[in-house]
């Protein structure tokens, strides 16, 4: 069995942070990147990660962490880490579909599913009008008609945040009652947010996003479609592990530990705001944090 | 007064960061650069911020970020925060030398003052074997012969670090007993690491540092020496607002908020590890929760 140092899972921002950081502190790093799209992949203009002034594309920012941790040893191979066993020994296994690898610490970066609604055309205009993130992209879409997909406090979240750069916008629950917690209902209501809770039947437009029709054949010009149904997050490891998880995030402390011993977490998979730059903070502490682990120095407090 | 939504205070990756945010956000931001050198200013080869393969001089990242800063509408001046002031109305007012502003949301990110020893030739071995973050450039010396100068448990710990990279390591306290607390002096007694209790006279070098001149008149080979002398964190600002304060570090929670109204902190003012890329993220995180403050949807849990 090939044996690492530490084995970081993921291969988007946080996990290319983390092994970039255990690699430069000379341990011998494996990152598992999962062979399918991370959701960085098809960002077109990522323009809130400082140093990119003018903006840099998801694909583009994900080959440079790339070539930055292979130029310090780490290894990066394109397979999915499927199941983590605690051994004998005190390390860990590490299952692929291809084989197992061993390790004395671990780093959970595997990011989040987006859930993805049954809309007709969704798919083809995501990044051409259909985002999955205001902070992201709001600013893309000032003054402009745009919409809010989902029904619960996420998306009424969405739609409130969007106020910051548009008044046109439109809530739609596709078919569904809204379940918004008071708080959130209340200030719904009073930004003069339109809910709109027919079906969607499909997204028009050519090269970009139009609008939406509905299921009655009514059309809704729109130039943003913000898809905001939540999140199912890959916690099956942490289950295993025997980690703290809420909703669909990993619990971890300020330092991205889980608790667990030489297991920590780093990005969208932990919760909070899922930016690249959160991120790559999060996993280049959650790997100094666990080197600081290795050597047994944890539980000095150095400040 | 001029009048802003958001005053960030520090122009370093954590300020650059947090304006990017808010600016991004259509909020009226205004960055406080200090006009005296930053930390990261000095730094000639930064390698471990992802997206830089092939690195970039601290330099070059500040003036990238400033690019895309006030490509959002940031604006950006040299002056330096001397007083921050509640006013009447809730709003802030922040004085500078040059002149007075207003605003609604206060993000701190100043960093914080590096104590220099007064050793002759520190500075001008500075980025060129003289460091101060093991972390940061312990790469650039492995198997190297190399000091730390300091004579508490930061500079023990930046030693047991050092380990990481090479054995030939000696700490200087520089005339000081060794102040270390008993976990750590037994780690240091294990690991082989001399203690130097002698005085330094001088750093001894032409282009590079190449070793140190005890008062004695000895001479010790050195590649590195690592500065860890403790940091003295400007936390004026947060005395003056009822900001707890943690030696030198400014406590925030994981939101990045100080606990005072529409006041956020970030970057190496917070203590933590002391990294560019930590920086970028808190930054990040303390303007998206700012803003999520300014809109009175503080208390509201998405997740």
């Amino acid at each position: 069995m090939e044996e690492y140092d530490i084995i970081v899972i993921g291969g988007g921002p946080a996990g290319l942070s983390a092994g970039l950081y255990a690699a430069r502190a000379n341990k011998r790093t494996l990152i598992l990147d999962k062979p399918e799209e991370g959701a960085l992949k098809k960002v077109e203009v990522l323009d809130n990660y400082l140093g990119f002034p003018d903006g840099i594309t998801g694909k583009e920012l994900l080959e440079l962490g790339r070539r930055q941790v292979e130029r310090f040893g780490a290894k990066v191979v394109e397979e999915e880490a499927i199941a983590i066993k605690p051994a004998e020994d005190g390390r860990y296994v590490v299952e692929t579909p291809e084989g197992s690898y061993s390790c004395e610490g671990i780093i959970i970066a595997t990011g989040v599913k987006r859930e993805r609604p049954r809309v007709k055309n969704l798919e083809k205009f995501e990044g051409r009008g259909v985002s999955f993130c205001v902070t992201c992209d709001g600013f893309f879409f000032r003054e402009a008609k745009v919409g809010v997909l989902g029904n619960r406090d996420y998306a009424a979240k969405e739609a409130l945040e969007l106020l910051n750069y548009t008044s046109k916008i439109t809530l739609f629950t596709n078919g569904k009652e809204l379940e918004v917690r008071e708080a959130l209902r209340k200030k719904l209501e009073e930004s003069g947010i339109e809910v709109v809770k027919e079906e969607i039947e499909e997204l028009l437009g050519e090269e970009t996003l139009e609008g939406v029709k509905l299921r009655s054949g009514e059309v809704r010009e729109l130039k943003g479609l913000f898809v905001a149904v939540g999140t199912s997050g890959a916690t099956d490891f942490a289950r295993t592990l025997g980690i703290a998880v809420e909703g669909s995030a990993i619990v971890v402390d300020k330092n991205q530990s889980t608790g667990v011993p030489r297991v920590y977490a780093a990005g969208d998979c932990t919760g909070g705001n899922r930016q690249v730059a959160v991120a790559v903070g999060e996993g280049a502490n959650a790997a100094i944090n666990l080197i600081s682990e290795l050597k047994g120095a944890k539980h000095v407090d150095y400040h």
